[in-house]
């Protein structure tokens, strides 16, 4: 018996008409689906798909382990996570031995810091693969906001909410557009590195973007209090004179 | 009469089915579609999108003035751009003035370097605007080398190829991942650049990542001849030691 197929399904920033026909058409042909989600929890993936699974497909949910009470700076957080995803990992790896087609969905795009990519590296040496790709919540974001972030031979660079003060400030004050992902418990350091850039001016708040429940402020009017993980925070370029 | 609403498209990368859902929707309830092409040729977006045009919606092409013999640096230049961008967003506000629903169509994500851009900056505070995000050609190239760049707390810059060296070299030398767009011309440069970097190891060249006819290659096995203008170069961030 030959391999299943392994698909990496981005299905896009949250609004289900999002999603594109190829993804709708994997999920219809998958012998299996796989989503990632937190015990009793569904995961947004799953919500935003679900209304084009087929009634027999088989699912498998992939549940993080509990892990909040591990600091995710301790290499016990790394270790529970790694081995987290090595399971994962086997367990899709057995519906692709029995030949099955093995969708595994990701939010936005799936090569995007998404959490397919852990897969990804684990398994797409191993099984035919493809990578469909989705739409990022950060295009969804912008477009909530109307907001085109750099053009022409503007850089923009895309940085994560975690990295620490110094690089935060670095990038900051030397790049062009910079659009903030996972921003989470990190909002008010991020409001304030904005601020010491002089950048307040123009910078925007997003969260849950293309959904119904989106809210959108200017970066100076939010409280600095935690934000959603998948919030965004989005610094414009500043113009260059046209003259 | 009220005014028309316009709707910035994004068609996605390439593959028809990399279309959203709502993409398709917009198209089959606008009343009037534009897209930019070269005189003389049709553009991709249309050719992206075409199937899903009702028999009886008025087409309205946005032409690019023949600039060849106009080097891009010469004012000249942009001048004859920037009127050709002052009479587009005249034509669709003709539309919208006349209570028309106008789909602007975009390859890629609409304010991803778009086109569109051009007319969301003239028209978006005249007009009730919305914007569909689509799937950007970085995410199809990507998809299709199977390559994530970047995860976890690593910085991804885009970075457009016509970037003069010095801040190419500076890019390359300081930044995380690093995806090169509108390769084009640049080719050569731009596998210089990498090269002086010491990064040639592990980059890729894309073109037409998600068409039956992509061409994928290392970047150190390209001849550095021009390329087309969609195509991308990516390059994976270095990998962290896991200790």
């Amino acid at each position: 018996m030959s391999a299943g197929r392994l698909i990496g399904v981005g299905v896009g920033p949250g609004d289900p008409e999002l999603m594109t026909l190829k993804a709708v058409r994997a999920l219809r042909e998958a012998d299996v689906i796989a989503h990632f989600a937190k015990a009793g929890r569904t995961g947004n993936a799953r919500t935003i798909a679900a209304a084009h699974f087929r009634d027999e497909v088989t699912e498998l949910p992939l549940l993080y382990p509990v892990t909040t009470e591990v600091p995710t700076a301790d290499p016990a957080y790394a270790s529970a996570i790694e081995g987290f995803f090595d399971d994962a990992a086997a367990a899709v790896a057995r519906h692709l031995d029995a030949g099955r087609t093995v969708a595994v969905l990701s939010e936005g795009d799936p090569l995007f810091y998404g959490s397919y990519m852990h897969i990804h590296f684990r398994l797409a040496h191993r099984y035919p693969t493809e990578v469909i790709p989705g739409v990022t919540s950060l295009s969804g974001c912008w477009s909530a906001a109307g907001l085109p972030l750099a053009r022409a031979e503007e850089v923009l660079s895309v940085v994560p909410g975690p990295l620490p003060d110094a690089a935060l400030a670095a990038r900051l004050a030397g790049d062009d557009a910079v659009a903030l992902i996972k921003v989470g418990r990190h909002l008010g350091r991020i409001r304030d590195a904005v601020a010491a850039a002089g950048r307040l001016d123009g910078a925007v708040y997003v969260e849950r973007g293309t959904m119904a429940d989106a809210r959108l402020s200017p970066l100076a009017a939010t409280d600095g209090a935690a934000a959603p993980y998948f919030a965004v925070v989005l610094v414009p370029a500043r113009r260059r004179s046209t003259a």
